[in-house]
C-alpha cells in the first residue's frame, strides 16, 4: 500500500480559479505536488503515467493563467491528461481512473466542461482548437482555444492539414507543442531561460527576430558551452521556419518544466496574440519520477506500481497474448518466405511488429502515426512484389479507411491486414473500441475478411493471408490472452471462405465470427443440462461467406443464430443477405443476429463491456432459450 | 465534326520505347503533336483537359528518360494522364475515353502494364512509389519509381506522411511536384534554364548548394529582370528547405514545359541520384490551348467542345442539379440561420459550397484537400456552438472516417454531412462510387442518416440538419439533375426517423432509400398491367430506422423488398436486423434487399451502371415476379 503524499496547497485548489490567488513560488510547490498526486494515483490504478508526467508544469501554467473553462485546453491524445482531471475538479475520483464507473482514461466531454473537446486518437487536437476559434469570431463559445500536442502526434497528416489551414485562416489560436523526444541538456535550458526573458520583453515581431538568431545574441560566457544548443536550434529554427511558413509565430523552445519560463510566456501570448501561435516547449517524459524517467518507455503506460520501487504488480497470465501469438507466426512465416514484410504506424510494441523487426530489421516499417500512409505504402509494397503485412489496431485502421477502398480494394491488392484490439478492448473505452472493422471491411469487393476464434486459428490465418496473394486479406483478434488451446508448430493454409463445424448439435445452430466461440461453449455447456444440444460454428470467414455451411445450419435447424464482436452491418449482415436472397426466410427460420450494442460502450474491464453489450455465455443462453421460447431462468441472466 | 490534327511523329510512336530514337528536336515536335491529339481526343470525349495539357511535356520527357514500364510513373489522381495513355498503346482508343467499354478517365492497373497504380484521389502517389521503391530494394520488381503529384495535392496529411517516411528511408525515389499554380514568367524561364545547365553539371551536393544561393549566382544581365523571379524564389528555397529538411534532394523551380531543361535534368537525376529526390516543375494548367489556359477553371473538366471556338456542347438539363438544388436550400437556411457555416475540402464548385460562399464568405471554409481535418474542423464547429455542414462526396468522407466515428460520433457533435455524389457516379468510375457510406455511417451510434429520394426531399432534409441540433446527421444525395419535382419555396423539417408512404397496395411492399424511387415507381408502373399493386415506402431514414412503418409493411404484406443506392451492409441490413429480432422472420417473410453488387463497377453512363447492377426499373419488376413465384417475360429484363 503506498503512503498517500503531503499535498498542503493542492488541497485548497478545487477548480482552476483556485489557482488565481497563488504565487508563482505557490504554484511551483502545486506543480510538485500535483506532480506526486499524479503517481500515487496511477500507482493504484495504473494507466499512462509518462504523458501526465511530462505536463505538469504545462497543465499548471494554462490554468493559472487562462481562465478555463471559457478558455479551452484541448489535450492531444488525452493521455496526459490526468494532473489536468486533479486540477478541475476530478481529485476525488482521480484513483477511479480507467476503471468501470470511473473517470475516463482519455479527456471526454461528458466528463466535465473542463475538457472542451474529447480524445484518444492523435493529432486532432488543432482541428478541434481551429473549429473553437472560428465559432468563437463567428459569435458561439467565446474563449481562447489552446491546443496542447505532441511532437509524435505531428507526423499524423492531419495534424499538418490543420496547421496549414489555421495559418491560412489567422485566427487567434495558440499551440502548444509539447516535445519530449529531446532531452534538456543544462546549456539549452539556460538559453531557453534567455530567450524567453527576450520574448517576453518585446513584442511579437522583434521575438521571432531574435528566436532566429539567437545564438549570436548569447552572453559570452554561454556560447562555449552552446555548441550544442547551436545544434540544437538550428533543429528548431527549421521548426520554426516552417511554422512560421504555415503562417504561425513561432516562440521557442523554451523549458516545458520551467514555470518560471511557461507563466510570463503564456501570460505575453495571452494578452498579445492576435494569430495562431506556436509555442514549442521541450519536456520530458515521466518527468520528476525516476522509475518512469529510467523507463525505457518512460513510463508511457503501466500497471499497479509501488510508489518507491517503482515495481509493477505482475499480471497472471494463463495464455500467450493475441499480439505475441501474431508476432511469432509472423516471424515463422516470415523465415521461410522472404517476400514478407511487417508495416506499423508507431504501434511496434502493441501490434508486436516490434519482435518482429528485431529479425528482420530491413522488412519491418515504422512508417509513425500516419495509417493513411501506412495503408497505401503497403499497396505500393504488394503491387512490387512484396508480401505486405499491416498490422494497425481496429480502432486506427478507420484512419486508412479510404486508403484501403480506393488503393487496396479497388485494385485487387494483396495487402494483409492485421487487426489487433478487435471488439471491445477494456479501459481504454469507446474510443479505442474495435467495433466496425468487420463492416467496414466486409462490404468491399474482393476484400477476404476473416476472423480468430482463438490463438491456434489466428496462427492459421497469418498462414492463410501470407499464402493468399489473389487480392487483399485480413484477419481481427482481440486484444488480451487468448484462450490456452495448444498451439501448432505452424499455422495451417485454411481453405479461403470455409468454416467449420465444431459441434453438431439440433434445433438450433449458433454461428460464431470470432473470439465469442469460448462464450458459445460455454452457453451450450449450461443449455445441455436443458437437455438442449446446439449446433456450434465457427465462421472463421465474414468474406466470402461459406454459402453451403451457412445453408446447411440454416435448412437443418429451426433458430440460427450469429454472434461477433462489432456492430451491425457486419458478418451477421451478410449471413441475413445471403438467406434473403436464398429465399430461406420465405417460409420461416428464426434467425437472430448478436451484435455490438447501438451505443458507445464505457472503459470497463472487457468482461463486463461484453456483459453490458449482451454478448456473454448468458446472453447467449438467454437467446437460445427465447428462441425456442422456453422461459430462462432469471438467475441464469447475467 | 473537328478536324484531326496532322501527326506525323506521334503516328510512329506506339509504346514509348519508340521515342528512344528520337532526338530532342524530334521529342519536342512531338509534344506539340501530344498536345493537339489531346485536345482533338477531349474534344469528342469531354473530361479531364486542363491537367494533362500541363504534363504534355512531362509525360514526353519521362517516356523518353526512363524505361517504362520497368521504371514505374504514378500520377497522382490520375486525370492528367491522357497524353501518358497516348504515348503507352492506348491511342486508338483514346477516343473512348470515360465512355461505357473505353478508356478510364484515370490511370488504371486492370487497364495497362504502364499504369502501375492507378488513381482517382488524390496524394497517393507519394506513399505508393516508396511502396516500390522498397519493394525493388528488397528484391521485388525492379526499376525507378516516379510520383508525379500536384501542388494542391500536397494540402492533404497523407503526402506529408509519405513525404517524412520517404525522407526517413532515404531509398532512391523520384517525385516530381508539379507546381501549376504560378505562371510562368519570363525571368524565371531564364533563370530556370540557369539553374538546370548548373544542376546538370556537377554532383548532387553542389547542385542544392547552387539552387538555394541561385539569385546571387545569375549572370549580370539577368539580374535586374529577376526580382520578381527572386520573390518566388524565396518561396521556393524555403520550399526547398523543408523538402530538404524532410530528407530529400531538392531541384527547382524548372520551366515543366520546357524540354531543354526538362531532358537533362532527368537525365541526370536517373544516372545519378541515389535518395529520395524532389524536382520541382512549374507548369501551366491548360497549357497550350487558349480556351483552357483562358478559362478561370484552366479547362479543368470540360464538356465536348468545339477545338476552334473552345465553345462546350451545352448538356440538356430537364431538372436542377441535386447539387444547384442543395445549394439553395443551405443559403435559404443560412439566411434565417447565422449558426450555420459550410465547409468544403477542396470541392467548392462540385458541393455547391461555392455558392454559398458567395452569400456568406465569413461562414463558408475550403480547407483544401484535408478530409480529416474538414471533418474535425466541423467537430469544433460545432462543439462551440455552429451548425456546421461538412459537404464532402461520399468516396472522399472515407478519408475522414476515423474523424466522423472518434471526433464527432463518439461525442455526439452535431455535425451536418452532406453527402453528395452517393451512389454510381458515371464517367468517374470505380474510384469515385459512393457505395460505402451509408454502411459506414449507420452503425455509428446517434447518427441520423437519411437520402432523398428527390430534389424536394433534399431540402427537406437540409431544413431537417439545420434544425436538428441533438447530435450528428447525414444525408446523401446523388450526382445529376434531380427528377423534376415542384420544389417548395423552404424546406419542411421531417420528423426523425420517419418514413412515408408513397402508394398504398398490396401483397408485396418496396421500401426505398434514396433516389431508386423513381425506378421503384415505374416499375409498379410496369407492374400494374399484370394486376399486381405494390406498396410503395420511402424510408428517408437508415437511422433511426422507422421501426412501425417497417414492422406495418413485413406484416401486411407476404413480401418486403428494399432498394438502395449502397453497398450491402446498409440500409438493407439494417432493416433485416430489425426484423431478425422482432422475431418477423419466424414465421416466414419474403424479404429481399437490392443493393450494389459485390464488385466495383467500371465506368458508364449511370443508367447503365445501375442497369449492370440490376438496381433499374426492370431488375424491380423482375425481383416483384420472381418473390411473388411468377415468371419475369423476357422482354421485361433490361
Amino acid at each position: 500500500m503506498n503512503d498517500r503524499p503531503k499535498t498542503p496547497i493542492l488541497d485548497r485548489v478545487n477548480l482552476p480559479s483556485d489557482l488565481k490567488g497563488l504565487s508563482d513560488a505557490e504554484l511551483r510547490q502545486l506543480a510538485d505536488e500535483l506532480r506526486s498526486e499524479t503517481v500515487s494515483a496511477v500507482s493504484v490504478t495504473g494507466g499512462h503515467l509518462g504523458a501526465g508526467l511530462g505536463v505538469v508544469e504545462l497543465t499548471v501554467a494554462l490554468h493559472a493563467v487562462f481562465d478555463t473553462p471559457r478558455d479551452k485546453i484541448i489535450w492531444d491524445v488525452g493521455h496526459q491528461c490526468y494532473p489536468h482531471k486533479i486540477l478541475t475538479g476530478r481529485r476525488d475520483r482521480i484513483r477511479t481512473l480507467r476503471m468501470g464507473g470511473g473517470l475516463a482514461g482519455f479527456t471526454k466531454r461528458a466528463e466535465s466542461p473542463y475538457d472542451p473537446f474529447g480524445a484518444g486518437h492523435s493529432s486532432t487536437s488543432i482541428s478541434a482548437a481551429l473549429g473553437f476559434a472560428v465559432a468563437r469570431d463567428l459569435g458561439g463559445d467565446p474563449g481562447d482555444a489552446i491546443a496542447v500536442i505532441g511532437d509524435g502526434s505531428m507526423s499524423a497528416g492531419m495534424a499538418y492539414e490543420a496547421l496549414n489551414n489555421a495559418g491560412h485562416l489567422g485566427k487567434r489560436l495558440i499551440v502548444i507543442l509539447n516535445d519530449n523526444e529531446m532531452s534538456i541538456a543544462p546549456p539549452v535550458g539556460a538559453m531557453s531561460s534567455y530567450l524567453t526573458r527576450l520574448y517576453t520583453g518585446g513584442p511579437f515581431q522583434e521575438l521571432k527576430a531574435t528566436a532566429r538568431g539567437a545564438v549570436g545574441l548569447l552572453p559570452e560566457p554561454l556560447q562555449e558551452g552552446a555548441r550544442r544548443a547551436k545544434e540544437m536550434l538550428k533543429g528548431m529554427a527549421v521548426g520554426g521556419t516552417l511554422f512560421e511558413e504555415l503562417g504561425f509565430s513561432y516562440i521557442g523552445p523554451v523549458d516545458g518544466h520551467d514555470l518560471d519560463q511557461l507563466l510570463p510566456l503564456l501570460r505575453t501570448v495571452k494578452s498579445r496574440a492576435t494569430g495562431p501561435v506556436l509555442i514549442h516547449a521541450v519536456t520530458r517524459k515521466g518527468k520528476g519520477y525516476g522509475p518512469a524517467e529510467n523507463a525505457a518507455d518512460k513510463g508511457h503506460a503501466t500497471a499497479k506500481f509501488d510508489v518507491v520501487t517503482g515495481q509493477q504488480a505482475k499480471a497472471k497470465s494463463n495464455a500467450p497474448s493475441y499480439t505475441s501469438v501474431f508476432a511469432k507466426a509472423l516471424i515463422d512465416e516470415a523465415g521461410r518466405d522472404d517476400r514478407i514484410v511487417g508495416i506499423t504506424a508507431a504501434m511496434p510494441d502493441g501490434t508486436g511488429l516490434k519482435q518482429f523487426a528485431e529479425r528482420f530489421p530491413r522488412r519491418s516499417f515504422d512508417v509513425g502515426i500516419a495509417e493513411q500512409h501506412a495503408v497505401t505504402f503497403s499497396a505500393g509494397l504488394a503491387a512490387g512484389g512484396l508480401k505486405p503485412f499491416c498490422a494497425i489496431y481496429s480502432t486506427f485502421l478507420q484512419r486508412g479507411y479510404d486508403q484501403i477502398v480506393h488503393d487496396v480494394a479497388v485494385q485487387g491488392l494483396p495487402v494483409r491486414f492485421a487487426i489487433d484490439r478487435a471488439g471491445l478492448v477494456g479501459q481504454d473505452g469507446p474510443t479505442h473500441a474495435g467495433a466496425f472493422d468487420t463492416a467496414f471491411l466486409a462490404n468491399l469487393p474482393g476484400m477476404v475478411v476473416m476472423a480468430a476464434a482463438d490463438e491456434a486459428e489466428l496462427m492459421h490465418m497469418v498462414a492463410t493471408a501470407a499464402a493468399y496473394d489473389d487480392g487483399p486479406i485480413s484477419f481481427r483478434f482481440p486484444r488480451g490472452e487468448g484462450t490456452g488451446v495448444d498451439l501448432p508448430e505452424h499455422g495451417q493454409i485454411l481453405p479461403i471462405g470455409k468454416g467449420r463445424i465444431v459441434t453438431q448439435g439440433k434445433g438450433v445452430a449458433i454461428l460464431s465470427f470470432g473470439t465469442r466461440l469460448s462464450e458459445v461453449s460455454k452457453a451450450a455447456e449450461a443449455l445441455s443440462s436443458r437437455g438442449i444440444k446446439p449446433t456450434i460454428a465457427d465462421a472463421r470467414f465474414a468474406k466470402p461467406l461459406d454459402r453451403d455451411l451457412i445453408l446447411k445450419l440454416a435448412r437443418g435447424h429451426d433458430a440460427l443464430i450469429t454472434i461477433e464482436e462489432g456492430a451491425v452491418g457486419g458478418f451477421g449482415s451478410h449471413v441475413a443477405q445471403l438467406l434473403a436472397e436464398e429465399g430461406v426466410f420465405d417460409h420461416g427460420l428464426k434467425y437472430r443476429s448478436m451484435v455490438l450494442p447501438d451505443r458507445f460502450v464505457d472503459h470497463d474491464a472487457p468482461v463486463a463491456m461484453y456483459d453490458s453489450s449482451a454478448l456473454n455465455a448468458a446472453h447467449i443462453e438467454a437467446k437460445v432459450l427465447s428462441v425456442l421460447g422456453i422461459e430462462a431462468l432469471s438467475d441464469r441472466r447475467a
